[in-house]
């Protein structure tokens, strides 16, 4: 009878003495949780708001705790508390020095808590715990390799200063064409209608106060509508889809230099954007394995072997 | 005896009878303001922060009655209160009805408050109260024509989204290049170092930590050093400024289909963009004859006199 067979009989009740592990993954728009028996086994998983720092620390603290807290609620586990769980924590934004800093003095609720970047957790997920590398296209943009401990991060530069080939890139410039052709400066597309469609406005002036001040999000949510329209042969979507998928081409063949022994296109992005890569990077992509917040937790494993190894020497 | 000399004679008292008029130039980084007197002589200026209402309601109303008391003390005037003005009032995003109405029913301290566009000021005291038309690139850009009543808006679109050629959006692109070229995607330009330089960061990671979620005047700043690199010779730069001046120069063409009896381009950046811009345009611009806060008092004197019209029919 398998452990987790033995938790459902035995009525949800959870044998203490069996280490839980925790794997978050904080992004621009969810957090998303889950709880792993050390064997590796899902017991459970909770979805919550925003746990990106760059947005706000204590919404990311809050996120994270709440998406933690469904998570073992989904798990029925009412003798386990979050001060049992070890914590494998992926938070975006925490590759610049002065977040992670932020987040780790964090008074956080869990047995132990290993904090690192999204990224790495992302990779050690699709390459079940193994070195590789991912290219992440979502709402934000980045290429990652993790191969004999050395980290290598290309893009992830934020939105709008960044991203490209990202949801959020797509997004933008579909809207600054809409923009000037509405001016008589370019010559409208089909996106035109689309974009001010799904916005819901019917002049210049009101898409530019739709879209006055917002976020990476906000512009992610028009991704579709260039991809869309570049499958129906709509010359500047091609021309976007072409620029953004050759990015992201180029960062996956400088990642290949790094000699990842496989590689992921993983985000929302992933099946839109795949077809217009190129081809030979097309053939060096593999299916990931598992999401980053299972990689979240091979991380909090591995860095408890390494506390392991270190007291035993 | 002028009524200026008349003023400083009596000792900066102000004949009561005679109305003052407040000029005010709401802005993205700063709130201008002047006080002329009924035959247009400027007796006192001031100037606060933001006074553009995107930004924050509070802040521009804040921004607005803090620079008037400082032209008023500047003016020198005992005897003259906020009460007693005749406000002509333009700021920057107005142009959007819901912040126009937003700023409409603001209890503000002047004796009356006439509320109009940025742009209307800018062109009107371009013009000297005329017909005319305006092109700005500052911080933002835009390019406005107003004749026989008829009011046309091109650009003003906003940052990220729009604003070409404006001084943000050459700095955003110039940050862009940079943080593409130091990942090694594209070849570095001589204003790598130049923007490494002037904002005190020398890695990818500190040029994306200082990026960050900045706004427009952030980009602005770093204009300058695509101008000088194209002056240089700079490929990259030259291909940015000339896309830049392309677009200033088609807004102005689009302009010049309204029949303006004059044309200016004003904002910060005129004097290092006029020269790239298309030469038959270049042609077309005469200088502006007074700044956007003066045009402010000439809207208020008009809608005084078309107010009194009105009683009069």
């Amino acid at each position: 009878m398998s452990r987790v067979a033995e938790l459902i009989e035995g009525g949800m009740q959870h044998n203490k003495e069996e280490q839980l592990f925790l794997g978050i993954d904080g992004g621009g728009t969810k957090c998303k949780a889950i709880v792993m028996t050390s064997n590796n086994i899902i017991i459970g998983t909770g979805i919550s708001g925003p746990g990106n720092p760059v947005y706000g620390i204590e919404q990311a603290m809050n996120s994270i705790t709440e998406s933690a807290n469904l998570a073992l609620k989904d798990a029925g586990l009412d003798n386990i508390n979050l001060s049992d769980l070890i914590a494998g924590v992926g938070l975006a934004g925490v590759n610049l020095p002065t977040l992670f800093e932020e987040m780790s003095i964090w008074k956080n609720p869990f047995k132990k808590m290993h904090l690192t970047t999204d990224l790495l957790i992302a990779c050690l997920g699709a390459h079940q715990g193994s070195d590789g590398a991912v290219i992440v296209t979502g709402t934000g943009s980045c290429g990652f390799s993790y191969v004999e401990e050395q980290a290598v991060i290309l893009g992830a530069h934020g939105f709008p200063q960044g991203d490209k080939g990202s949801g959020a890139w797509f997004g933008l410039e579909v809207v600054k064409h809409v923009l000037l052709s509405l001016d008589g400066i370019i010559a409208p597309s089909s996106m035109n209608e689309e974009v001010l469609k799904y916005l819901k406005v019917s002049s210049s002036v009101e898409l530019v106060e739709a879209t006055a001040g917002q976020p990476a999000t906000f512009y992610a949510q028009l991704a579709n509508i260039v991809f869309t329209a570049a499958n129906s042969g709509d010359d500047i979507a091609l021309k976007l889809v072409n620029e953004g998928a050759k990015y992201i081409s180029n960062v996956a063949r400088l990642l290949l230099q790094t000699n990842p022994p496989r590689m992921s296109l993983i985000g929302g992005l992933t099946p839109i954007l795949f077809p217009w890569l190129d081809k030979d990077i097309q053939d060096e992509l593999s299916k990931p394995f598992a999401p980053p917040e299972v990689g979240a937790v091979f991380f909090a494993k591995q860095q408890c072997l390494v506390a392991t190894a270190e007291q035993l020497i």
